[in-house]
């Protein structure tokens, strides 16, 4: 997507040869309607894969996966990182942790909304190391919901989050493919 | 807002005098076109104010607040939770304290997204004990940014925060307003 790509150009900001920061147009400061065409253009991709669900991970994958959601006219499931006090019956959880910072949290998922008949596609804003998806796939497969696939706004090919899922048979739908970060530059694939 | 009040009373469930979990259409599963019909409601409300930009804290907030946003042609900003690696300089930072939990985060903005041009609108799922959007209120001040008013979807009226912002001054506009939630029943005003 030429202008997702443009946008990361102008007013991305390598932080370190892993890590960029698109804090101004995705994830402090969102631009709603730069966000809807996203949206569409995932939505676009898995059109004719059946989905009754679009999936994420709070918050960041909210806003690109509501505008997905809303342009497959299906509803969005908002996978929690914490257990809600008030989100307890059939409650289904994974541990997910990040490659990166070593750190670990609980993943959940109602099983009020996802069972057998649906067919969920995940969506989140950045595709890295892959854990986070990997952990709601597997949330989704213990909700005995099918994964249609994986949206991501920015695919960091240099870590293995893409491949892993791929290896699984999962189709993966990345906006932007940034094969490197190295020396502050960011160069797309 | 009709529709609003009536899927609560359809979908929503008490869950003790003080909590009510809309899990099925706001907080864990959203429904993309009832959520914008959501957004168009507050930013008509709004619409004459002159807003520049549209606030909310992570994450139950972010779905009706980026179609306020959208409707409003402005800007989204996620106040984040916890002050993220890569976003620290000319930060701002306050403690927020629920009235309700007794427990306290760190709410965080990025002094590059809200400056003293800006005149800001508060939108979240629930008003409560008021203490997340005083917060927010709060580093918009910070930002020396001015606040427009607070919108959201649903005033818990028996809790003090609507009354709270509005001893400020600040335009409080809710959606459903419910005022017990006492031996299991929802009473809107």
């Amino acid at each position: 997507m030429d202008e997702l790509k443009g946008r990361i150009l102008k007013e991305g900001h390598v932080i370190s040869s892993e890590i960029l920061n698109v804090d101004s147009f995705i994830n402090h400061q969102v631009d709603p309607e730069f966000m809807e065409k996203v949206g569409i253009e995932i939505a676009e991709h898995f059109k004719d894969k059946g989905i009754t669900k679009v999936a994420t991970i709070e918050s960041s994958g909210i806003a690109p996966a509501l505008f997905t959601a809303k342009a497959l006219s299906v509803p969005l499931i908002i996978l929690k990182k914490q257990a809600s006090k008030i989100l307890n019956e059939n409650l289904y959880q994974t541990e997910v942790t990040s490659f990166t910072t070593k750190k670990s949290y609980e993943l959940s998922l109602s099983g009020k909304f996802v069972t057998e008949n649906d067919h969920v596609l995940i969506v989140d804003d950045f595709l890295a190391d892959g854990e986070a998806a990997i952990g709601a796939l597997r949330l989704i497969r213990k909700a005995h919901g099918t994964v249609a696939g994986v949206g991501a706004m920015i695919d960091k090919s240099f870590q293995p989050g893409a491949d892993k899922l791929r290896e699984q048979g999962i189709d993966v739908y990345s906006l932007a493919v940034i094969k490197s970060l190295e020396n502050g530059e960011i160069i797309f694939e």
